[in-house]
Formats: structure tokens, C-alpha cells, sequence
């Protein structure tokens, strides 16, 4: 991979020396910017761009070029491919368009082809339909976008799958004080992909952390994974959330889009940051240049009083602690200053003081402080008069930022031209709320961060997996999912418990003494996946008389609304204790694979989605942290004086679901609904399983 | 309130000719501005600034000036009011800080007094603590902050608790295409509040809509009653949201906070648009200076791929729908451009054309559609080379937007520099993210304004008022609240139907047949608030026997943990039908006055807080917007083949309760918990009623 950012000698494949093509310019824009690799031209037709030779064809060149460009129509890159693979050229970056990105049908026969091409050779290539590679290391820019300055080498790395993007972002970091280091753009990714970027990002010592754009993943529990172990912290912008975008983003970029939960779920157990939008991106990396904000209390300092209040509000909304500053603190500032006395409160309002040497002293004074884990600044000011005691001021905090260990935020509130001209030299924000939301941002990040460098492993689950097996290949081999009750047999096998349950014909089927009254039945029918729709399910039957009432009000509830449907038994179950509503339940993800989710049962769970999702296996540890972070939360921690409920047992559940699985990808969707969680130390129960296989057709 | 925008002559008090303090640079700044009206400036010293005489006294000055601005020591303003009442002068603005925002105790004393000579002389003031007034139709400016350029008079109204936010806005409004009209700081709002300011913005011809930002409201209920009848739209960004914020805001200005939750409602209510900070207010103003989104259907051009998905994802965020183009329009449009074609769908993706004309008769296409309400244009571009063509088209789609009556919001994504160079000139947003919220804005608007202008007439209830009073008037005289039972005789006396209820002292003094069995028994104590606490509820009581059993387990249970809560007797009560679980309550808002409250009842009352309040009274209108605004309106409107719920009786239900909190402020707070909704034309069932009186203590 790093010949690609780091070659020798690069050939730029469809380089007009006469025409003003795309190739021409990539030419220009590297002789422009000094480019430190060997370039040369390749077209029909030889001559010069700006001092480069363009060589009529691949046997013309002085030396075997270590990465080539395509940049030529799409129905001649089998050839040009074909010809690097003879000549021994093995990186290759194909930025044409018009491959599965214009027109699915056509078009994959000509990737099919390119594959296989680039396979027999070795040959590892980026794109197709992409803009290629920048390092500013070496000023290497593969764009066919105008590139008019360089830059000194910054330590941020770039992956996009739009090359718009990333390019944007290229122009956009350096306007907010963030050095951009290496950018790839890559396209329909169809051999090298996001993750051996990510992989390759991550390794490398000159960068320092990761801002990806993605449409859709490639291999999604590959990128999880190599997310999961990454000590750089790796900011995601991922769009394409919806069936609607989804349809833009096919004819955009070949992109397979993952159910939006799912990518919300792996980022927070990977200490993935997920942003909205770039603003969010470029706030998040700039905040990052700083050491983490290792807890939520925080002071803040003001120049006007109602940037304060705004500010507390942020604060507030999102979970900061405006810790009240020690005695101790009040009276190291009184020695700063002696005319007024300011409220001695957090936020801290500096209207009476004007004085910059003051400010710093403040700032290092609140830094330095046990009880604070980071700062933010609200810097309201006249522009011109006081740009240079600001930027005086900036640069001095940028050095007790380091000293201290500590993030500081500063919200600049001055003319925009001024603003401008600040965000350049110094990682600033535009508002109070900007300020918060990045500090948010780093204290999440931390947080996350830490939970997940503790999720430990998996706890040992007894699983009969020979016997489940046995039992899953059958259905497989009869193509039907498993009724009911054969459910909750295979789930047994897998360690779960379910309430007494037993499947009868009729009545009399039931021994005395089976299951304790009262019972409720269930219709068994591979017909009816919705038993309630057809009156299929009768609860609380006090007795044998009323379950036999049952029995037959179920048969005549059958054949009058849903004649089409087979009675294939019934099944008696002893009905639960009572206990709070959740669910749990997983699938596999087309992206990610196995999936495991958990939430709020019952009829609210279509209203308000209050449920987690976790890529599978996880452990004890993740499971807690799914059920920490629903609403649902208090209710499982006992509120209102009822007692905790048994979230052990609720995590156990997770794990188990989770581990299933993983270990038979045969099953296609798990879901255990209702789940019955008791008080602590009581369990939970389970009446009710669906599990749908993976047939093929 | 004209004359403190538009007098003819004013004067400066506290304004030294040899020092440069405030009042001095109040002056400069209008001598600089040229500024229309006739100043004089007034010390202790006599002499000039800047060619303005400033005199010694009152006397001195050659005439009554129409308004006298204090910039002056606190201690000094009563005096000088005086002065100003004795030499009729009726319009003072006082800008000197120093009162109750800085110590309440000992500086009420000083407010009461200066709020008794203005009213001995009929004197209107604005402040203290703020600063001023401008108006740049007069470039009349009296703030004492340094303003550098004068302005030519715009159409936007600013009210401002906060000086500092106050003069930001001014600042930043020029840089964002907005010119503002007319600024004033409130600060303490002693005599004249936001809503006197309101009131003349809605009313002054130069204003079309009004930005007000706020910390709290003095007159809340009158601020909601001048919104809920203003044609122009109010802007309004509302800080000091919560505990943590209001102790900061109370030391910045005297504000009075109010539960955000009614701020949020009476916005809604009123059609107030509620913006969550500055970037948001002047996304605000900027498209609603262009003709309302009068729908949701959205039509998209994007010159980048990537911002197409981006813009997608938000659209569906936001619930604008991405509508199909018509065939007619890709046939006009094929008549534009012949090279390629561009994919038929919405976003249109435009990255193969490049010809600004061309892009101006597709926005001109767009904007033609019946089927499309506004549309929104992603401007990738590269700065210098196309600056000049996007200026053009800029200026073009400004006169296309009036001329079809739709709005077309512009996300320029380009070099900082470029972009802020831009902005000054035409009203662009900076992402797809921002040009998506703006759009929002302006739908959500103009259909709350629709809303809002149907809210029709309270509908005719039938209370029992006079008997009502008498009541509550005995509750009022022994001091104390209503047990259940009394809470239950006083809401029917409102027209609220109960479940059966009878008082008793043993289970004997039940008459048979008084009550259809099961029961619920519940105990009467003026000292269990939570009945349910101390063991005093028992449900569903199958027959008499179990009704004395109840009675004597209840009294053990209070004996035995609440040995100090009397028995006072228990409310025996007919079991209510099941039915979905609401609650609808109320209270008196200190700020608002009476408000109601309804959402979804039961255990996840407090874990999701899915409720709506509004300004009583409501007309059924209202009262079916804060049921539609729930999460849980699915569950009213019938969901998965369930009948739909008695939305109607809900309906009626909240309103009662809105025009009794209204008719008999002697009611503090009102709880229906629970309110069982049954199905469609069932009504609904209510058991449990607590009432709190407004005791004086």
C-alpha cells in the first residue's frame, strides 16, 4: 500500500500533450506543485506537458514506473491493465468513470474482467471511478481537479468515496488550522477497498488520525473489526442513510447501504466518532489536535454575559458538569486583578476585565485546576483593535493546552472576514454551542473509548452446538422454518429457558400434572407467522375446561378468517410471572453480518425504536452497554422505589443470542419477544421465539 | 415607542467632553454615521465632541429633546429622571448598569423608585442595564460600543434581552445578505418589555419580521397573545433553558426563566419560530426573505454526486419528499443540453454539465413544477475561475424566485473566502445540511401559521361555574387541598365524567348494588399524596368479601409504615374498562399563566416524556395538534389492525381542563393520571384526579 502514497516514478495513462484533458491537467497540477515523483505521460500521440514526456506506449518509457494512472475511457483499461501486468507495473490507480457506477447490467461484466486481469498479475488497484491519491509529503496530487498551492505535510489522513468530497475536504482543513496529510479517493473500491486503507492509515507513522467519508462498506465487519483494535481515533461521516439516498448513491458510487442502527451501534462499540455532516467532521479533528477531555466538568470563561448563558445552555443539553471553582481559585485571580470583582461562578463572566496577559492567566489558572477536564473560552471582540492581543493570546493557550493535558475550546464571536483570518492559524469555533459540541465531541470519544479497551471477552456460554447443528441442517434440508415449538427446543439446545411448554393435538393430549394452570396456547401452523392475526393465541386459561374452549375457539377462529391455513398442533405454555417488557434479537446483516439487538418490548417498541444494536459476538460488557444507553435504562435500574430488574439475566440473554448467531449463520433472524425481566437475582422468562433460516431459493 | 426610534433630537447624558468614556463614544458614533437627528451631549463639564455641544444642565439645553439616553453612575439616575419629568421630557433610555442584575436586595429599592418617577411624570423608559437603540433607517446608534459603517435601512427588527447578542446580530446580519432595520437591547426591562417592543415591530411599516432573542419572558402570556395574531414572522432564540443556565442569567440580566417545555409549546402554538442559536436565527431570516415553502416537495440539483446523497439524507431527516421529476421536464430539459444525458431522478445530479446558463433554465424548470414547492441547488464550484458566472446566476435565481413565488435555497461549497465573499450579497448556506434546515424552517412555518390561523373557536362547555367557585372558595379558607374523592365531585361539577365512586368508612356502608364489583378501593388521606406509597390502593376486587379485606390490609399497611397518616376513609370505585393509558393535566405557569399538558400515561410517563403543553385555553384544534405532535399518535390513530382510540373524547377532554385552569386560577395544578383512552366513539374512562389549590401561605 505505500508504494501508492509514497512511489518513485508514476506514469499518468491518457495524458494529451495537445488537448487540455483531465490527464493533462494531473500533469500540470504536479509540475505546478513540485511534485517530488518521477512523472511521465502516456497517449496516442507523443510530446510535453510543462516539461514531462508523454510517451507514445508503454515499451517507449526509461523505467518500469511504480504506480500507473488510468485516466482514459472505461472500454480500455482491460488492455492498458493487461499491458501493466506484462510490463511488470503492480499499482495501479484507475479514476475513469462509466464502470457499475453508470449502469449495472453492462458494466460488470467490464469490472469482472478488470479483476480477473489485475488477480492473474498481482496487480493491486484503486478505483475504478475515483480521483486517486494525494500525499502532500511528497506533493503528490492524482486529482483531475485544479490543485494550486502546496501544502507542508500534515498529519491527518483522508479516505473518501466521493472524490468531491475529498476533495472539499483537502480545501477545507487548511481553512481551519488542520493540516490534511494524505487523501484517497476510492470510488467503485472494487479490489482495494476502505478497510485496507483504514488498515493502512492506521500503521502508518505519519498519520495521525483518520477522517472517512463512505456511501456504503465494502466489507463492513472487516472495517469493524480493524476499527475495534485502532488506537487512532477515526472520524466517520456516513451518508446514504435511507432508501432514498440509497438510490442516488447507486448511480453515484456503487454503494451497498447498511441499515443506519447498525452503523451507530459498531461506531459506539468501536469508539468509532460518528459525524453528521463535514462541519461536524472538521470540528471533530480539530478537536482532536488537542489532548482528549478525559471527564465532563468543565469551566468556562466568558467576555460578555449572554455568550454565558448560551453556553450553559449547551453545557445542560449536552451532559457537562459547570463544577463550581474552588476558593482557592478565587482567590489566586484576585491577585490578578484588583479594580472589580467578578461573580465568583461558573460560567465565569470577564465583562469588567479587559486584558489580555489577565485572560491567559485565568485560562492556565482554570487548567490547571484537579476539579476541571477542560475549558472553553468565549471570546466576543472587536475585530482589527484586538487581532493581534488574540492571536497573542491563542498561541499562548495552544502552549498551556500542552502543558496541562487538557482540551481547551475557544469560541471566537468577532466579524466573519476576522474570523476567517483566525480559524486559519488556530483550531477556533464559530459559536458557544460549536465549542460545546466539539468538546462533546472528545469527551465522547474518550468515554467510548474506554469502554471499549475494557469490553473484555465473552463469557463462556454452553452451547450443545453439535446438536443444534444437527437439528438446523434438517431444516434446512426440509426448506421450512421451524414452527413454535421447535423454536424454543433449538434455542434450549443453545441454553435458553423458556416457561414449561408442551405441544399437544388436542385436550386429552395433556397428562395431568404437565404444566401448572394457568396456561395459555399458541396455534402451531407454518401458515400463520402473525398467530394473533388469525385469534391463534389465547392467554390466562384457568383450567383443562377452558383450555379445551380455547382449543376449539382457536380451530373455528381458523377456518373462518384464514381457511388457508393447517392447524398443526398447539402448544400449552405455563404463563410467565410478570416482569417488565423487553425484547431481544438479532440477524445477519447483508453488510456486517450477525447482529445482535435489544430494546423495549411491547406495543411501544414501534413507537419509539428504543432498542441497540451490536455487531455479534459481544461481550458482557457491550451487552451492558447496549442496555445503558436506552431510555429504557432507569426502568431496568429500578425507579420510583420498585426494585432493579435482573439485568444480568437480561445481559446473559444478549450474549447467548449474539453468540448463536455467529456460530450457525443458518439462522437468518432470531427474534425472543417478549422477554419477561424480573426483579434482580430473578431472572428473566421467555414464552415466546421466531427464528427464520437462511434458505436459499 | 415611535418617537424612541425616530426623534428629532436627543441627548446624551454622562457624555464628557475631555474623557473618552461611554457617552463621549455614543456621540462620536453618530457624529461618524451621520446620524439624522439632533444631538446634545450633557456633563458636569461643559465643551464639545466632535462638533456636538455638550451642556451643563437640563436648563442649558436649547430645547426639550425628544429623548434623553443615561449613560450615567446607578446612584445618579433617579435625579436625573426627575429632572427629565419636571423639563417634559418623555422618553428616556437608561443604558447604566448597576441595578437588580447586579444585587437584588439592595438595588430593588433604587428600580421601585425610579419606576415611581416615571410614572408621576408619564415618563416611558427602555433598560437599564443595555444598550439602546439602533436604528439605521435614522443611523441613529446608542449603544456605547465603537460602530464603524452606517448602513443603508433594512426590513428586520431585532429585540435583544442581551446587549452583547443584541450588537452581535447586527454585525453578522450584513455578512450573511440581511440588512437590519431596527435594534433594541431591553436589558432589565423595568417599564417596557419585549412585548411593548413586539407589539410596535408587528405594527412599524419599515419591519417584516422580528428577531427577538431572550433569557426570559416579563409579560409571557401577553408576548404569546401579540404572537398568536402577527402576520410578520418572529424569530426567536430563547436561552436560559434550564436550572444550571438561569442562576448565570439572573446575574447577567434579572430574567425570569420559564419551563422550556411551555416556551416550546406556546411557539408552536403561536407559530413562533423557536431557533436554537444565532446560526439557526440568521438561517431563519435569510429564507424567509424569500417566499414561503408552501409543502414538502422538494426538487434537488447538485453539481456533485456526493452532495446529492448527502442532500438526500438530510431531505429524508427532515421529511421533504424528494418528488419524481415529470417526463415534460426532462423533455425541456433535453432541449437545453444534447451532449449527455443526465439520469432522470431527484436529486438530479448535474456533474456532466457545465454551462451556468443552462444551470439557470433548469432552476427556472424546477421552480415551474406544480409538483414542487421549492428547490435546492448545491453549488460545488471552483473560486476565482467561476466567480463572476455564479454572481450571474445568483442574481438571476433572486428573480426567479420572486417571479414563480417558491423558495430556492443555496448550499455554496467552495473556499472560505469565496463563500463569505458571497454571503455578503446573496442568501446562501454553507452545506446541503443548512440549506435542508432552512428549508425546514420556512415549511414548518408557514404550516404552523396555517395551523395557527384554523384554530378556530373554543367549542361551548358546559361547567357549572358558579357552584365551582363556591367550592373551591371552601378548600381556599380551610387551607388545604381536595382528598380524591373531592377532587372527583369538583371535575364533574367541570363536566368531567368518572368511573363510579363511592365514599365509605367500612365496607358495610357500601349499599348493595351502589357499585357493580370489581372494584378498586383507594385511601382517603390528606397526608398520603402517593396513596400508592404507603400501600393505599387495591385493584380489581372481585366481590365484598375481598373489598373488607382490602379495607382492613390498607389500614394495617398504614399503620404499620405510615403510622402518621390518618385514615379519613376510602374511595370505593368501579373498575375502568382497559383502554390505552394518557394523562392530561395542568397548572398556572408563573410566566405563562394557565397551561395544559397531555401525553402518554403509565410507567413510561417519565422514562420518554412524550407529552405536549400548550397556553390555555385551547380550542379542539389545538388541543388535536398536541396529540398529533406526540410520538405516540400512531397508538390514538389505531396501529397494526387495532380500532383507532376516542381522539375525539382526549380532545374534549384536554380542553375542559385548559378552560378550567383558565376560569379558577384558585386551581394551582391539575393531574388526570391515568385517562383511559378506549376505542373510537367509547370515550374515555377516568379514576384518578389529584388538584393542588393555590394556598398563600
Amino acid at each position: 500500500m505505500r508504494t501508492f502514497f509514497y512511489p518513485e516514478s508514476m506514469v499518468v495513462v491518457g495524458a494529451s500533450p495537445r488537448k487540455k484533458n483531465l490527464g493533462h491537467l494531473i500533469i500540470l497540477n504536479n509540475v505546478r506543485l513540485d511534485c517530488k515523483v518521477r512523472l511521465y505521460g502516456l497517449s496516442s500521440e507523443e510530446g510535453e506537458i510543462a516539461g514531462i514526456h508523454v510517451y507514445k506506449d508503454f515499451p517507449s518509457l526509461p523505467e518500469i514506473p511504480d504506480v500507473a494512472l488510468f485516466i482514459t475511457p472505461a472500454a480500455a483499461i482491460p488492455d492498458l491493465l493487461e499491458e501493466c501486468g506484462k510490463r511488470g507495473i503492480r499499482h495501479v490507480v484507475i479514476e475513469s468513470s462509466g464502470f457499475s457506477e453508470f449502469s449495472r447490467d453492462e458494466n460488470d461484466a467490464l469490472e469482472e474482467k478488470i479483476l480477473k486481469i489485475a488477480e492473474r498479475y498481482g496487480i493491486r488497484f484503486v478505483g475504478p471511478n475515483c480521483i486517486g491519491i494525494v500525499n502532500y509529503d511528497l506533493n503528490l496530487v492524482m486529482p483531475f481537479l485544479l490543485y494550486k498551492k502546496s501544502l507542508p505535510g500534515g498529519r491527518v489522513g483522508m479516505i473518501s468515496q466521493s472524490g468531491g468530497l475529498g476533495h472539499i475536504y483537502l480545501e477545507t482543513l487548511p481553512e481551519n488550522a488542520v493540516r490534511p496529510g494524505k487523501m484517497v479517493s476510492v470510488g467503485n473500491k472494487l479490489q482495494i477497498d476502505e478497510t485496507d486503507f483504514l488498515q493502512y492509515f492506521l500503521e502508518d507513522e505519519a498519520t495521525d488520525m483518520v477522517v472517512v467519508y463512505l456511501e456504503g462498506f465494502k466489507r463492513g465487519r472487516d472495517f469493524f473489526r480493524t476499527a475495534l483494535s485502532a488506537s487512532k481515533p477515526i472520524i466517520l461521516q456516513k451518508s446514504n442513510r435511507n432508501p432514498l439516498s440509497a438510490s442516488i448513491a447507486r448511480s453515484h458510487t456503487a454503494a451497498l447501504s447498511a441499515s443506519d442502527d447498525v452503523v451507530d451501534g459498531f461506531c459506539r462499540q468501536a469508539a468509532v466518532i460518528r459525524v453528521e455532516d463535514e462541519q461536524e467532521a472538521i470540528s471533530a479533528v480539530k478537536i482532536l489536535q488537542q489532548p482528549l477531555m478525559r471527564g465532563r466538568r468543565l469551566a468556562v470563561l466568558s467576555r460578555s454575559g449572554g455568550h454565558a448563558v448560551i453556553t450553559a445552555d449547551a453545557c445542560s443539553q449536552y451532559g457537562f458538569d459547570l463544577v463550581p471553582f474552588p476558593e482557592s481559585f478565587f482567590e489566586r485571580l484576585n491577585t490578578l486583578y484588583t479594580r472589580r470583582v467578578i461573580a465568583p461562578q461558573n460560567p465565569l463572566d470577564l465583562g469588567e476585565i479587559f486584558d489580555y496577559r489577565i485572560y491567559a492567566r485565568i485560562m492556565e489558572e482554570a487548567l490547571k485546576l484537579d476539579e476541571v477536564d477542560g475549558v472553553l473560552f468565549n471570546h466576543v471582540y472587536q475585530s482589527h483593535y484586538e487581532s493581534d492581543m488574540s492571536k497573542t493570546f491563542l498561541g499562548e493557550l495552544d502552549s498551556l493546552v500542552r502543558k496541562y493535558n487538557k482540551p481547551a475550546a475557544v469560541a471566537v464571536i468577532t466579524d466573519a472576514a476576522e474570523t476567517l483570518e483566525l480559524m486559519k492559524s488556530f483550531p477556533v469555533y464559530t459559536s458557544p454551542l460549536a465549542a460545546v459540541k466539539a468538546l462533546n465531541l472528545s469527551a465522547t470519544y474518550a468515554e467510548r473509548k474506554e469502554l471499549r479497551d475494557a469490553r473484555g471477552e465473552g463469557n463462556a456460554l454452553s452451547f450443545a452446538l453439535p446438536e443444534l447443528q444437527g437439528r438446523l441442517a434438517g431444516f434446512i434440508e426440509e426448506k421450512r422454518h421451524p414452527l413454535a415449538d421447535e423454536c424454543i427446543d433449538l434455542l434450549r439446545t443453545a441454553g435458553l429457558s423458556f416457561v414449561r411448554s408442551i405441544k399437544i393435538n388436542q385436550a386429552s393430549d395433556l397428562e395431568a400434572g404437565a404444566v401448572s394452570f394457568p396456561v395459555a396456547v399458541k396455534l402451531l401452523s407454518s401458515q400463520a407467522s402473525h398467530k394473533s392475526d388469525v385469534g391463534g393465541v389465547r392467554l390466562n386459561l384457568p383450567d383443562r375446561d377452558a383450555l379445551a374452549q380455547a382449543l376449539s375457539a382457536i380451530r373455528s377462529s381458523v377456518s373462518e378468517h384464514a381457511p388457508g391455513v393447517s392447524v398443526e398442533g398447539f402448544l400449552v405454555q405455563e404463563m410467565a410471572p410478570e416482569g417488565q417488557e423487553f425484547f431481544v434479537g438479532g440477524r445477519q446483516d447483508p453488510v456486517f453480518g450477525p447482529v445482535v439487538v435489544a430494546g423495549l418490548g411491547g406495543i411501544f417498541l414501534e413507537i419509539f425504536r428504543d432498542s441497540a444494536v451490536r455487531i455479534a459476538p459481544v461481550t458482557p460488557n457491550e451487552a451492558r452497554d447496549m442496555l445503558r444507553g436506552l431510555h429504557a435504562w432507569p426502568i431496568l435500574q429500578g425507579r420510583r422505589g420498585q426494585a432493579p430488574r435482573d439485568v444480568e439475566a437480561l445481559t446473559d440473554l444478549i450474549c447467548r443470542v449474539a453468540a448463536l448467531l455467529v456460530d450457525a449463520p443458518q439462522i437468518a433472524e432470531i427474534d425472543l419477544n417478549p422477554v419477561f425481566v424480573h426483579a434482580a437475582g430473578r431472572g428473566i422468562s421467555l414464552a415466546d421465539a421466531r427464528i427464520l433460516m437462511s434458505l436459499k431459493d
